[in-house]
């Protein structure tokens, strides 16, 4: 650290410390009671308990990393990888506490496709013999396993991939080869083996210590026990190819993945709105006309025009963890019907994952954007912490399906239920999607909902929306016989008017069902539902119009029905945050601090942290050196 | 280069270099004239020349500069800037080769303040005295300008600055002094002088190449000479302060700041729509079901979901254009009214740079974004070319006036000209918002505009919808007496909206006047205008209809027509970003090459100049060794 006059400056007063408390006192919602019905009492332990043993470790420390360079931040996160995984066996933790010190490390670790859908794979759709063998050798990570793309021309369609597993009867053993430009290292070497090239893709948004790899074979062959027969066999000596029973059980860890995804969406945007609420608390700047308080500016989250970007996503957050906590109970209850051979609850359950997780991850990565926007320069600085955030959480969208392909099977499920319930045929299913069409199958009086007074009605009006969308998209594609290119845009709506209702309702719902909070609590989280739901029935205005769910009064009504909320919101926003219980470790985040102190910290960093602060460069532009007295003006050309 | 089976390897045919090919031939939009009409035939020639100078240094070249840290970016940043002036010495380039090198290469030159806003500055409030000393030296980069900012906590209010600049009688100089935390180096040390902290703020979102300056100052003595005494003055014997006779007259640069970002924002958005256009056109993924072609799978742009995010922005990138070349003309004009001593265009000119730099930012910003998901994984990738373009753009929608904070300047602007008008006060003036207010002061009767067949009436419609939404925001704001911080979200709106009215209208008079192209051309113009029309009203139907602009009908016919235009302009699309000539030197994307050489260069990248696949780790988490044969398990660590 330097020592120079700024070490005696103060930010001029009342400092963020005492602003921020000022904003905690004037609030009474019993921050850990809601933090412990909403993450649980043990989850909030273990995260106590873990937090000191990380920050202890310098290798975790995150305050420099911003610095490095791609192949070194690559190294960095194998380093910190290994380090976690000797810390688990040090102090014998358990999946969960090691699953918990990976979320506060917040590192992508390179080893994550061997913890998490290697290890599925294996579970699911090795046979119990191979489970035998491997599962163990997993566990201690003597095998490593990867996840390599052999073609580069492929995505979503599996079927299009060029390269052939082709069985040879004479040696039986697979021959791997790729035909176009479109790994298995060896275990001692660690060099791939002949026949085998494999490698790094290269630098991508964000996800810098994660390698992600491409593979491409030359007839390398590979013997007939690496593959995974649990459901799908091939006769070693017949050659005679053996399809899986039910093959939507191997979607089984997609459809998991994808609940996982959503409740992961919750923690990510808690954490970009609990640093936008804090800092946005604390900056003041110019002097709202009405603000006659003594304050010399204007808290920057008492203009509107910061609320609105802010505080519907305060209300997201919340939307996200009640839909995911019922997910996660669909999830479990429908593992338990797929275990008695009940495959019936797949479909629903598929639909819901998909358009949840489309919806969720958008709703996710935009609002990070939308929250470091909102805090101007210094959200556009490094200090902020949603800078990486941003742009490792930039990959959701894509990955695990993309956001825009996979709301085309959501639309197809609900259009087979339309299908069903028009033409009367099938049997008659318990769904969600089955209840809600059988209930608005005739359109219904848009004024019958009264969406400005009651909660129940709101959450009704955004079911009659997507029961009359769905109508509409059967008729216009089957009825009709429009093209089905002409129908994706709709569709995609479609999948997303679903979602949305499925989040309002749930939404209201749990908030129902709440008891052993007091009535402040309860109001502050009906006005979070009621913006949510109103905000986004403003931004999908004309859907709502159109079938016929509000009246054109209504909605114009709606606009100041939303400032009113957030209104009433603001002075529980800080507190609101706080619920979430992010640790300033995980944030690393000059301007979410929990103790307010912003602009200390921010200068810190900046000053004595900073490694350009330690040089000084040449900036005579004949002379091709560059840091002054190095007498080197070739050092960054070696580099390229 | 690695020599390994890999390099036989070619991409199932047909390959992109064969499909994009077939795609120019199934257009006959003439790319050359066009993009002389568009570009100029000078700057294109200007272009062509500079490319080979440029590609011959290896210090310009793009391709490995992801993988370096941030320092090293910096020091790059400095190498290349400083090259870049021995060029332009070496080369006797003018000031517009100079400017055209700079974006070739793409770099955020460090210098960027002293050549751009330190010379303004020098130009516009120097005295003639101080310019003759200044001007010389700045030309000959021996003193180098900044701008930096003393205080963290302060931002657009200019007035809550607490840094003092106190003037000392009896020595004759200011004292500069931060009283709170909230450069100017020596000249021969370039250490910073006594008295005077300066550093560099640290990372940001991009712009890793450009250090961007906290100061501080401890009571510290400047000369009274140093203060530009061009307008503002101070009698060195009285201490008396002299303001500028008309204040307006400092914000010109700010001005002229403003309306360049609207012709950068064109050629940004530019590139992403390049690359995604022809990304789409080459990667095939499924078979439309309605695809009765050869091919095995459809280009990905054939699908409409693709389309509706990729064609609205290629028909911004002209709405973009048109209007920045009215901006700069109206400039130009107004410049030559302000030496006359006529002031009287700088309100309006004020408020037409501020809305339009607000939503062509936005616009351009978000819309990179969404070319970028468009092209699922691998435009996730850093061989995309927009992790880079993405990163460095984030800055435009927050600074030159934050894009939220600066509407408000343009609704006061259009409440003014309302008042006037409903008041009947003033003088009348001959500005684009009094015609435009005076003409729809009554609300038009919605089904009375055309928009599905009359391209006049569509750009009525939207001045229509301004002139109704400024109407409705003075009565609430002035004769219903709400509150300023209930209207500023309403405000954003009716600036954003009076931006659009603009693009729209500037659009159709350009495409109006244009000769000398034949009737495809125009068709095709005339479909992009109706593109980018049509889908903003989508986008802000709610508006339209509140404005009793358009009636539902009419709105709910909107889809068709746009599904229908794309469908007619998708087959120009390649051709359509060729007009923009940017040079794959500039777009740095294996995704967005001109010759659809795609997948090779992809793998090329990946194989060949990726640092990460010249090392092989260590994968065993018991030993720190991270590089496999290095020995060292603390290298990383050093480096935190």
């Amino acid at each position: 650290m330097q020592t120079d006059f700024t070490s005696e400056l103060k930010p001029a007063g009342p400092g963020g410390s005492v602003l921020i408390e000022q904003e905690r006192a004037r609030s009474s919602i019993p921050v850990d009671a809601l933090s412990e019905f909403i993450l649980g009492k043990q989850w909030l332990q273990m995260q106590r308990s873990l937090l000191p043993l990380l920050m202890g470790q310098k290798l975790l420390s995150k305050r420099t990393q911003m610095n490095l360079s791609r192949p070194d931040r690559y190294l960095l996160g194998l380093a910190r990888a290994k380090l976690l995984r000797r810390m688990a066996d040090q102090y014998h933790w358990s999946d969960e506490e090691y699953e918990m010190a990976k979320y506060l490390v917040d590192d992508v670790s390179p080893y994550t496709l061997h913890t998490t859908m290697f290890r599925q794979t294996l579970r699911e759709q090795a046979s119990d013999e191979q489970q035998q063998y491997w599962l163990p050798k997993h566990g201690r990570w003597e095998v490593i396993g990867a996840y390599a793309q052999t073609e580069m021309g492929h995505g979503s369609n599996v079927r299009g991939i060029e390269t052939e597993a082709r069985w040879d009867p004479a040696t039986k053993s697979f021959n791997l080869h790729s035909p176009t430009l479109t790994a298995i290292r060896d275990k001692v070497t660690h060099q791939p083996l002949d026949g085998i090239v494999v490698g790094d893709i290269g630098p991508k948004y964000g996800y810098a210590p994660m390698d992600n790899a491409f593979m491409l074979f030359k007839h390398h062959r590979i013997p007939h026990d690496a593959m995974l027969n649990r459901y799908a066999k091939l006769d070693p000596e017949t050659g005679v190819y053996t399809k899986p029973d039910a093959p939507n059980v191997v979607y089984g860890s997609l459809t998991e993945a994808r609940s996982r995804i959503v409740n992961h969406a919750r923690l990510v945007l808690a954490r970009a709105v609990t640093v936008a609420v804090r800092y946005t608390t604390i900056r003041r700047q110019f002097k709202d006309k009405d603000d006659h308080s003594e304050a010399p500016e204007t808290s920057v989250i008492d203009y509107s025009t910061v609320q609105i970007r802010i505080l519907p996503l305060l209300a997201t957050v919340f939307a996200l963890h009640f839909t995911g906590q019922v997910m996660k109970e669909t999830f479990l209850s429908n593992r338990k019907r797929i275990a008695q051979n009940d495959f019936s609850g797949m479909a629903e359950l598929h639909s819901l994952s998909s358009g949840l997780k489309s919806l969720c991850t958008d709703l996710a990565a935009n609002g990070i954007e939308t929250c470091r926007r909102a805090m101007g320069g210094h959200g556009y600085g490094g200090y902020s912490g949603l800078v990486q955030l941003n742009a490792d959480y930039l990959s959701k969208p894509t990955v695990e399906g993309d956001n825009w392909m996979i709301t085309q099977q959501v639309a197809r499920y609900l259009m087979k239920v339309a299908k069903r319930i028009t033409e009367k045929q099938g049997t008659k299913q318990e769904t969600r999607a089955e209840k809600l069409l059988e209930k608005y199958q005739l359109p219904h009086n848009g004024t019958g909902f009264n969406i400005l007074e009651d909660h129940s009605a709101l959450a009704d009006a955004f079911e009659h929306r997507v029961a009359q969308m769905t109508f509409q998209v059967y008729a216009e594609r089957v009825k009709q016989g429009r093209s089905e290119n002409e129908m994706l845009i709709k569709m995609h709506q479609l999948s997303h008017a679903y979602s949305y209702s499925i989040l309002v309702r749930n939404f209201h719902d749990q908030i129902t069902n709440l008891q052993n909070f007091g009535q402040e609590t309860i109001n502050v989280l009906w006005d979070l539902y009621r913006l949510f739901a109103l905000f986004t029935m403003q931004n999908n205005a004309l859907e709502f119009i159109q079938t016929e769910t509000v009246s054109l009064d209504q909605l114009s009504a709606v606009r100041d029905r939303i400032f009113e909320l957030m209104r009433r919101i603001r002075p529980h926003a800080v507190r609101l945050v706080d619920v979430w219980a992010l640790p300033d470790y995980l944030l690393d985040s000059s301007l979410g601090r929990y103790d307010g102190r912003v602009y200390e910290d921010m200068f810190h960093r900046a000053h004595d942290l900073n490694p350009l602060n330690s040089i000084t460069v040449n900036p005579d532009y004949k002379n091709p050196e560059l840091v002054l007295g190095s007498g080197d003006g070739n050092a960054i050309l070696a580099k390229l």
